[in-house]
């Protein structure tokens, strides 16, 4: 999916919400167990419910890869039963030297059919480069991640002030485009957006950390928005465990339109 | 397996090698392509050619993956084959939010029974810690790799003139111990082994990049040993593609002999 079309979504849905698959045997109704692909009924449930709420979908493929084959077709079956026209990131954190990165978008890109994948940076530029070779298919690097262990390295900083993440920014933008690379900024850094979109203005940030992890839409959206809207907010366990009975997927719904209800309402702010 | 068999193994051996399978169907020699699982059968030829010689394999999980369900299916046939005797890593780099970590530890310790995985250490402790929790297990961290963009953010240095690679090794060694963490430090960076030797004197390191990548087994061991031995160098390429032919597994044979001749005779000149 290219940009355009990604922007012209958001606006026609009022929503800039990512929903995150990250589909556990230990957390889904006991109910669904039954089946046979219990984590794609499950994926089906809360697709289905939120399909006209949401622009993206995030795997989060560790969930899925647990369960080693099985757990693949879940995903292959769960990609595509998502389609076209929502924007689907394989949320895999990959990143190797070039040969190997080569292969990963292969298997993402090619046999997968995601639109994106997120790449680890630590190894710099030839790690990357592979994924960006196909056309309307996106990187989504990390550069300031959700979790507490982001303070470990992330704001390592050099003689000039310059912290890690801000040199991934600032680095990588060369390697790719607004047209085939995002970042991820999580949900639980908001007070550091301004200076992000100082360094790359235009690029679409995915925003992991809403709900579960502690995240805020308002805040996150103040400092974030670009003319492109510029913002996936994703949402995973606030969402698609919102029940663990048989109304999981209403449940599912109910809390996806209070985010997109929120959006539409930061939107309606805005002149896009 | 647990650092002492580890190395008693390299000792019985005379050998630090790791062969790395990065089996890719584009490469092998073309008679093997009419099997049902041509990529396993080229692996067994490798690894019954080489399993005297020695002490780890190393499947490259991205080769694996780009074939979906049954690329993940020659993986598992691939680490049951290599059975216990060797130390099996499964080098997938990856590295997520604890809850997610958790998942991927799942995959490659419980379903797959690797014996140690590489970690990118970009998003930090929480990242790294759940597959320290699994006795006998390891993690390889990512330090400073081998290919060309290493440079990019591995040598990012702060005010006291410390690397990035040398703050993940000071920071990273804190999370477990020399019993369940190793380090990657690429065989193109022999002149920097004696600085991390300082760091980590203690610790295995996995060293790939021997081969394809140009680094020399000579100086690697030169500054890299210690008293366990504390090296696992890879070849990979170097090894499985020695023939094209159906020769494979003999020129494979020949070329780890070369190797772990080179490594005997340099563990003959230091008291183990």
């Amino acid at each position: 999916m290219d940009r355009k079309t990604l922007k012209q979504h958001i606006l026609q849905k009022q929503s800039y919400l990512c929903v995150g698959l990250d589909t556990d045997l230990d957390r889904i109704p006991p109910f669904l167990l039954n089946n046979e692909d219990p984590i794609f009924e499950f994926n089906k449930g809360i697709i289905d419910s939120t399909r006209d709420l949401c622009v993206a979908y995030k795997p989060n493929v560790a969930f899925y890869e647990c369960y080693g084959e099985k757990g693949w077709k879940s995903l292959r079956k769960t990609i595509d039963y998502i389609g076209s026209d929502h924007f689907v990131i394989a949320d895999a954190k990959r990143g190797d030297i070039g040969n190997t990165s080569k292969r990963y978008a292969k298997a993402f890109f090619e046999d997968l059919k995601a639109d994106a994948l997120t790449v680890a940076p630590y190894m710099g530029s030839d790690s990357v480069k592979p994924f960006l070779e196909y056309e309307n298919h996106w990187v989504i690097l990390l550069a300031l991640t959700s979790n507490a262990g982001s303070k470990d390295f992330q704001f390592e900083t050099d003689i000039n002030d310059t912290t890690l993440y801000q040199k991934v920014l600032t680095v990588s933008k060369e390697w790719g485009s607004i047209d085939n690379m995002m970042y991820v900024i999580g949900a639980t850094h908001p007070t550091h957006l301004s200076e992000i979109r100082q360094i790359i203005p235009d690029h679409f940030l995915l925003i992991p950390g809403v709900g579960a992890q502690g995240g805020d839409i308002q805040a996150i959206s103040k400092n974030g928005l670009n003319d492109d809207v510029g913002l996936l907010i994703n949402s995973s366990r606030s969402i698609i465990y919102a029940s663990s009975k048989k109304d999981f997927a209403d449940a599912a719904r109910t809390r996806a339109l209070a985010l997109q209800g929120e959006m539409q309402s930061i939107l309606g702010k805005h002149s896009y």
